[in-house]
């Protein structure tokens, strides 16, 4: 294989292959305002050519990924399998799965755990007991870390530097009147999240909800990723919260952590 | 953007773009067995040669789907957000996500929402109480359709041709030694299933695991898909599940088909 000629595309883009980014963005130009699309309205979401558009959704369709009454064009469920291909190669969702099961049934609360990507959260396991969130979170939900005790229970122990250079360059928008706004602040509350070993985040990210995050150490000792469990306001205070779930989401942490050890 | 010159990759296949295939096929390299691949690795598995493999790797991770060390290559988080496109685009999972939640703590036992995806079923939506498979089930996870209550409750509604098309060309493997193995055996269970109005497979996806499942009907009267409960066999015998699980299980289908109406 090491002979094969390198493609037109290829050599023209150098080693950047233009038609796979061009093609990702017509599966994400799909989503829950717009589950259907027509030929236009993927040329206009994508900004590409109804020609180009044409041809990434009749191979997406080829390929099992899209389906088309010949009018409107939708995703199928093997777009799932790309999502899954991720998931499947982390250890920590299937590993986490029972924890998050006992600490959601000791406490009454969902319970969840969550990676870092960027300035966001992203969730990869997670047990519901009842909605209290005005937004469904499921597995692949993002949120900006600096405002949910996950992504500050993770931000809480990023090596100085890093954490630094997020300070400088996060964009800390109030998105409830509880928001931490300001570098300043939010350096404070890291460093009392790195302090006790938790974070508190209280009706910063929606109005009524609370929640507590533990951070989750790799094999090596490196923080990779947090558990948390959400409860709303009017389950107590926040005294509440510490003393009644704290001490098994510290628990349940710690369990992960053993298990995720026992794997190395 | 209607006179934007076409590809040259784009002209010489014609309708169908390669590279995005070859694309999702380096995303789809990656899994529970290879979380982590080197550039041969990449090569190997997906058969590209190295100089395509190396271009490929190096664009998905210039779209931060990727992450390198210099040597090994990952997925990221941003992956899941091809398939949360998927997910999205159904009103389904949120829609179900409450009353599996209640049908769940009705019965004490797992509830799942799934989707046909050819031969297969793919779960959309789910509420895991404990683990009883002998693998984790999540959102994504595929069972061979034949083999599964909900695969058995959609394939009992889908029309006469579309499903003796299925049957004739149907692979029925004994995944277990209860397992339907014969066209005249599932026919007959499909026929069951469409007349009672529930589907039961005992034992024959996984020894010491019983599971019920009832079609979700859409407003327009479709099959689009099927919610279920699975119990271990510890739990009761198969008149136990009838009585026990099956009226709440249907009680929760008519709850769902209830809002999915609503919503048109």
């Amino acid at each position: 294989m090491q002979g094969e000629a390198m493609t037109e595309q290829e050599s023209r883009s150098g080693e950047f292959v233009q038609s796979l980014d061009r093609g990702l963005a017509v599966i994400r130009a799909f989503g829950a305002e717009r589950p259907s699309l027509t030929l236009s309205d993927v040329a206009r979401v994508t900004g590409l050519s109804r020609a180009s558009a044409r041809r990434f959704l009749h191979t997406l369709v080829e390929l099992g990924y899209v389906r088309t009454d010949g009018r409107e064009f939708a995703l199928r469920p093997a777009v799932l399998d790309l999502g899954y291909a991720y998931l499947s190669s982390l250890t920590l969702p299937d590993v986490a799965a029972p924890h998050l099961e006992q600490l959601s049934r000791e406490v009454g609360e969902s319970s969840s755990v969550a990676v870092l990507d960027g300035a966001d959260i992203v969730y990869v396991a997670r047990v519901a007991t009842h909605r209290i969130m005005s937004a469904a979170i499921r597995v692949g939900t993002r949120f900006p870390a600096f405002a949910t005790s996950m992504g500050r229970a993770i931000l809480a122990h990023v090596p100085g530097d890093e954490r630094d250079a997020f300070l400088a360059g996060a964009e800390l928008p109030a998105l409830t009147a509880h928001t931490v706004t300001t570098p300043a602040a939010l350096r404070a509350e890291l460093d009392r999240a790195r302090e006790q070993g938790w974070a508190l985040v209280d009706q910063e990210l929606e109005e009524g909800l609370r929640s507590v995050a533990a951070p989750l150490h790799d094999a090596r000792g490196d923080v990779v990723a947090a558990v948390n469990v959400s409860a709303p306001v009017r389950r107590g205070d926040v005294a509440e919260i510490r003393d009644d779930i704290v001490p098994p989401l510290l628990a349940a942490a710690k369990r992960i952590e053993d298990d995720l050890a026992r794997l190395r």
